[in-house]
């Protein structure tokens, strides 16, 4: 007999493997990062619970012990999904030993979860959880195949039934990608539906990016280096294509394909396409998140999804809906022309709630804020 | 009207984007990295199109130029999927300009593809996609929710045809996230049935690592270093497990559920629980595929699967099977334990093939045997 002993696999060396873990997250929420670097003669740590200057995470020195390691231990840490990051002599890189990251346009980043609160709903926990898939629809408004991520809720394999669909999408610089990594949205759903504070739903996350057909790396283009902004995203073409996406969901899903039973909603470049799309298509959505939403059209652009504006936000609410939700940072610089956006609306006569949270333009604001526009929907 | 211009979304300083492109590929396929780190001594660039050290990938002295980015610019580059890493003073990180890479273990690195020949599968071409599903499945033997991996060919989802399905196993330090990023599964299939060379089927990778109810952050377990070997992967509790996976797939997808309508391969620890499922439960599957197997098991390991070795490899033998496919590197550390179990096959009157290829214990291999393996299954 041959006999492979699990020695044969120790083969750690092949991973460049170090024996340090970190972030090391301590029993008091205080968070130990470490890094091998004996010939760094600065090493920083970047991270979204230190204030921020403008776009830039806040920084801390590390101190270097005697084996030449790197260590820092934050204070205790609120509860929250956190990303971070550290600065070598200058150099801005992911830790070696925390393989857990994300990309955010061309930057790759770690995160990590402090336990608690709405943190919790950003963890898988041991309840049902739903399937996330990565599929692909024709366009034939825009002549090409594209991709799409659909959330489907725990049981929707085994059962007859319809579910109501949000529509829910990304920012610009993000993708089909953005809302299931780095928006936890699978997390999300699955603990609120267990949690019952939320209706079983469909989930499609659409890639917003009309010159794509897929998130960078995951389409024809192959691997290339994403821009933050690239042509065609706020120019019309993706609003008005929309229907495509509609089309495809409800001839190949189980869903209640009615005004009652749809939602949309969007972050930022994403709450722009929420609000023209269900503007433009004014009988459409019971339900529109803008969540810290660039709200008005670049004036240089003049596709038709934007003439008519006043007429058919009009009509829209004419038409009746269950609820407008707006979502705001007060610190976003998007913050004042959202607030002219709710004067427009109180002008008008438009129903919306307004819910303004702490911070800026940032993921930990629109976790939240799906976590708390999702239980609102379909009931 | 409050005026959004495309300009206040020039946030690019969010995101540390240098504006530099590495990888760059030349038309002749050589390639081009960059890095900018105006303070380091030396940097070094690992890659896998250099011959390795061992476990260690080769490496190579970047110049640096007098505005402090560092180059270097390879010979042409045969056709492949590369792995590479840059090593500043010793330092091993991911290039900041490509944000494409993929975890190995704890391990992460980037990735790019050279067009041609084989590496052509790899690529996402304009051609009909599968989807790409992550699920949950009930495992009533382990008394737990796990996840796995399915790949639908493409026009599963609008058809009511049954298709046979492939149970394809990753290898230790794997989980079911390995054969959908590094082995390139969507990619493979979808191009080898759109040249008409593989047949439309459903390919499922399961999680092998039992103590696991997901891939590393992706489980209830959280966020942790993931570690190479992990209990109980080859202990027989995965073997003896596995109908709840198909019992799941079954169930849960239109399949034709019979013999010979199912395959099972995977790579290394992979192939030994394909080697043992297949001949533990002798009768139910037509296609064998053992990708740089570790042929046999631990003697200090007693679980009831293991044995009866020799009867019930004769019993699969005598039941009959279409394909037993043994692929093997040449430089592989279990070229000769291989060797040594197509002598035992030999010496049984086993049938099967025998595809022996250059190079060691790597993707790259494995990637080729799933491009050939594939194409062989249910003609």
């Amino acid at each position: 007999m041959v006999v492979m002993s699990t020695v044969s696999f120790a083969q750690q060396s092949l991973f460049g493997g170090e024996q340090i873990v970190s972030p090391e997250i301590h029993d008091d929420n205080s968070v130990t990062f470490r890094l091998n670097a004996p010939s760094a003669k600065e090493v920083k740590l970047a991270g979204e619970w230190m204030p921020a200057e403008g776009w830039t995470p806040g920084a801390v020195t590390m101190r270097k012990g005697d084996n030449g390691i790197w260590s820092f231990t934050t204070e205790p840490l609120e509860p929250e999904l956190f990303s971070c990051s550290f600065i070598i002599d200058g150099f801005r890189t992911t830790d070696p030993n925390n393989p857990f990251i994300v990309r955010d346009v061309a930057s790759v980043m770690n995160i990590f979860i402090i336990s608690g609160k709405h943190a919790d709903l950003y963890k898988v926990n041991d309840v049902p959880h739903g399937t996330v898939a990565r599929r692909w629809y024709d366009s034939q408004t825009l002549g090409k195949r594209r991709r799409l991520t659909v959330y489907t809720p725990p049981g929707y394999e085994n059962s007859s039934e319809k579910y109501p669909v949000l529509y829910l999408l990304h920012g610009a610089g993000g993708d089909e990608e953005a809302w299931i990594t780095l928006g936890r949205t699978a997390q999300i759903m699955d603990n609120l539906i267990a949690q019952g504070k939320a209706n079983p739903i469909i989930v499609v996350m659409p890639n917003g990016n009309v010159i794509q057909d897929a998130a960078p790396g995951e389409g024809t283009d192959g691997f290339y280096k994403p821009q933050f902004m690239i042509p065609k995203t706020m120019d019309g073409t993706y609003e008005a294509s929309f229907p495509d996406i509609m089309k495809f969901v409800e001839n190949n899903y189980r869903v209640k394909a009615n005004k009652e039973n749809r939602a949309i909603a969007g972050l930022s470049m994403g709450g722009f396409h929420s609000l023209h799309i269900s503007r433009y298509y004014p009988n459409m959505f019971d339900y529109v998140g803008l969540f810290s939403a660039a709200i008005l059209p670049n004036q240089d652009v003049s596709h038709k999804v934007y003439h008519k504006f006043d007429e058919t936000l009009k009509t829209q609410m004419e038409n009746g809906f269950e609820l407008y939700w707006i979502g705001m940072g007060k610190t976003d610089f998007l913050y004042e022309s959202g607030k002219q956006y709710c004067a427009k609306l109180d002008r008008m006569g438009m129903k919306y709630t307004y819910r303004e949270s702490e911070g800026g333009h940032v993921w930990r604001n629109w976790r939240i804020y799906l976590s708390e526009f999702a239980p609102m929907l379909f009931k």
